[in-house]
């Protein structure tokens, strides 16, 4: 700790702050989430659609905590029906780069992947 | 499906093997070991200390689990006494810069989540 007080963040020490926040975003329904939005606000039962096989309650519980930590925000869009739409925050957006670059990881590297088992397979 | 039955990765796709590829990496403890090993190789215990709050069994699973996926290597080094370390491989370090942006955007957002965090709270 310096004089001031202020530490250093350090995501590999676990009293840090910074290790919650590696928790909240190194988890594939955000990465998802972050992913289908970057292309514009959805709606709820648009995001479900999209992030195929996440469950309702899976869907709710990721876009609340990602809500209450300022990553995403819930417009209610004033139309004939009314309905509620979700969106990145600027805070949001800062996350693009990494979780895109994550799920585009996971995208192109199957064939390595599936190499890599094969090689290690008995026989 | 193409016509050559080749299918275009979307991890969006719940039965897309990129999915499951997704699972192995948007994990916090498999992000902490590449953090930990983009320096060079580490030793069990050496891994144990620096990612701080792995338990033994949650590291040994992680490393076994990358290991099988080709993520890293264990080298059993021939030195008095022997001992066995851990490096990224080849296919491992396609992961560095993702992963590392992740943990970084950690320790780079602390104070606009705590601002976020605050401006929702009651009252």
């Amino acid at each position: 700790m310096s004089r001031d007080g202020y530490i250093q963040p350090d995501v590999l020490n676990q009293e840090c702050e910074s290790r919650q926040a590696l928790e909240l975003i190194a988890d594939k329904w955000t990465a998802l989430v972050v992913y289908a939005l970057v292309d514009g606000p959805r709606r709820h039962g648009d995001l479900r659609r999209t992030v195929d096989g996440i469950s309702q309650k899976m869907l709710t519980q990721t876009l609340r905590k990602m809500e209450a930590e300022g990553l995403i925000e819930r417009e209610v869009r004033d139309r004939v029906p009314p309905h509620v739409e979700y969106s990145l925050t600027p805070l949001g957006r800062t996350l693009e780069t990494p979780l895109v670059a994550i799920c585009e990881w996971a995208m192109e590297h199957l064939d390595d992947l599936r190499d890599a088992r094969a090689a290690r397979a008995p026989g």
